[in-house]
């Protein structure tokens, strides 16, 4: 008997048919035998639903009545699935995240978890129930209600695994599982059985878009392992788990395209100490996240430096860029968001000589110009014309031989 | 300065434009020097939605989870409307039942109020706050949702007012306040300034349905004032409060008709004791709320056993009869689903004479046959036939001169 967190999204819950369907297959993972708790979302588009009508009524609401809006959507979800599993046979009980135990600091919008009382959930597992828990909030100690903020009820359905001992936490998602690349783009890109979670961050972090990176990292602090699957097929996924722990150690993984990000150069920077620092300094301080960062000798005492955000926080970017440019006497700001970002990942690279070299070669040889390049222990990754982005995804994979068989790709 | 209680139903709430009304309305009687309170119910028809999700998951869902989702429609209310006095200069803040410190029984989908804790909201009020509180939910001592059942948001806001000793509790309807008879049956009704709270009750349960007669029950108990008022416009409304504070002491203060009645007969019982007190506990013992009850001797061995219960309980109602009917050796049960209950209600009814006579005249006056007849110390009502019953109305209210100004009412 295994105990196994299993976290439904907003579209695995999004309509009563759905919802039937996820209480059968809860009820069939217990009778296999099983101890199951479930995590839901809101349905469907009920998050931004109300979102919606909080914008008819204030411009800038209050994050404590955003959460308190917000935390209805999972209510009314854990409501009508643990009715869902009563009414076919087996002991559905809703748990808002205050009922669960799921104790959060004090900060709206964007609580981190402090703290889960599993009490109450043991109960009702011993009592055979399948418990229904509310994702994406808790409770602070004074009886305020917090959201984890998007992507929480991964985090939701991590914490809880962890908090219990779990021996498993499945994510269902409207996708099969993680892919060596994004199936729409790259048609022969295959399913990956496991992945490391360094890997899934960096997967995840670059627009990958299956598990909230927060929860990948509770789960590896944890060392648990999260299964990755489809709630509309019976296919096993991909199951997130530490890298000693992988069948397959494999230089590439994945290769992905962020085409969220925006590029931003402040040139011809005079050639003297403490001008990153300040530029990046003073980002930082408006809470503008950099991603990559590169520096090139432009002359003999000037400097270009270029960096990436989201196209969201560019106009932010550029502003402060312009200011810091000013003060240190550069010669302008340019930005870009006609970029894209491509990237391999894969823990094993570290241990292979030459593969950013073939990553390069694979777009050089499409007439891809590669405009920033920024590595690390498990990932390359290479800015290039947003057009560009799709080809390029497609040469990487081949060149890696992604699309072959595993044994093929352990030759590699 | 005086503390005040708002009630806001769901058509007051039903829009966000509306919503902001709401707020301005909270925020206009703050500014006047008063502590403000609001107790708001679900928006428009959000609950009977919610119950249609419900409807399409399971027939017979367990009542724990109905109050889980029912409870939502509230804690969208109070953050959208906090959120609106915010965004107009005040000070909003939004509190679940729980939050509020309203504990109840643990009986789901019909709770009582067991106790309401007030610091938090009496330091919410001394720190210029104005809280606005959920109806119709609280939360047991174990820290599970209930609700109160429909009509719980006026027992919400009537006992919030009564634990913090408030000087008054506003209801804010789609209506003006209570008439001496409906205004779309009778043009020339009446808007009632002052009623009593029995007067206000028999008409609540005769069907007035401007307040839940458990919330006047509340009211009374405490001698709190109740002022009956609507959203959409500036009027006064009506006070609901004691007999004795009454100004103006009126036999007849209103007519009302019921068109959510049945008939059911017991025909040629045999005339010997025991009989009704057997079919009326076989009634009671089934959750049949039985409401007048007539016997009339039919011969000199048999009676006719006759009483009228809400539509919805017809069929179960005729079915225990019919069972008790056989074991007494009753000759069979009729049922009449095309009836109205006519009623008249004033507290002053019971020191004068003749008022009985006059409503029967005023009905015999317009051929209208009178099915059944009951009367209290404050009202007295006939059964006759659904199709007269606007008509029975109009006669009526013009027999007591119930239209006329104040003074000539006096005069009756």
């Amino acid at each position: 008997m295994a105990l196994i967190v299993q976290k439904f999204g907003g579209t695995s819950v999004g309509s009563p048919e759905r919802i039937l369907k996820v209480a059968e297959r809860a009820l069939r993972t217990k009778r296999d035998g099983h101890q199951v708790v479930l995590v839901v979302s809101a349905m469907g588009h009920t998050t931004d639903e109300l979102l919606e009508l909080m914008e008819k009524i204030a411009v800038r609401p209050n994050p404590r009545e955003l959460d308190m809006l917000l935390s209805t959507g999972e209510q009314v979800s854990i409501a009508l699935v643990a009715s869902a599993i009563s009414a076919i046979g087996g002991k559905g009980i809703s748990l808002t995240g205050a009922q669960a135990g799921i104790r959060t600091e004090p900060l709206h919008t964007k609580a981190k978890i402090a703290d889960i009382q599993t009490d109450r959930l043991r109960q009702l597992l011993a009592d055979d129930h399948i418990p229904v828990v509310a994702g994406f909030q808790g409770i602070t100690y004074n009886g305020e209600i917090c959201t984890l903020g998007r992507g929480g009820s991964d985090t939701t359905a991590v914490a809880l695994a962890a908090a219990l001992k779990a021996d498993m936490c499945e994510i269902y998602t409207d996708v099969s599982g993680v892919y060596t690349a994004d199936p729409r783009v790259v048609p022969e890109a295959r399913l990956l059985p496991e992945i490391s979670y360094d890997e899934m961050l960096e997967l995840a972090s670059l627009g990958a878009q299956v598990l909230h990176p927060r929860s990948v990292e509770y789960a590896k602090q944890y060392n648990l392992f999260i299964r990755v699957r489809s709630t509309f097929d019976e296919g096993l996924g991909t199951v997130v788990k530490g890298v000693n722990e992988l069948e397959n150690q494999t230089p590439v993984r994945g290769v992905t395209a962020d085409l969220n990000q925006a590029k931003v150069a402040l040139k011809e920077v005079p050639d003297r100490p403490g001008v990153a620092a300040r530029l990046f300094g003073a980002l930082s301080d408006r809470g503008i996240n950099v991603d990559m960062i590169t520096q090139s000798v432009r002359g003999e005492q000037t400097n270009d430096i270029g960096f990436t955000v989201t196209k969201e926080e560019l106009e932010r970017a550029v502003q402060v860029t312009e200011e810091v440019g000013r003060e240190v006497g550069a010669k302008g700001v340019v930005s870009d968001e006609d970029v894209a970002k491509v990237s391999i990942v894969g823990s094993g690279m570290v241990n292979h000589a030459g593969i950013a070299a073939k990553m390069f070669q694979a777009l050089a040889d499409g007439q891809i110009n590669i405009q920033m390049i920024s590595t690390s222990e498990i990932k390359v990754s290479c800015v290039i014309s947003r057009s560009q982005a799709q080809q390029a995804v497609r040469l990487v994979h081949n060149a890696f031989h992604l699309g072959a068989p595993l044994p093929a790709v352990e030759a590699t």
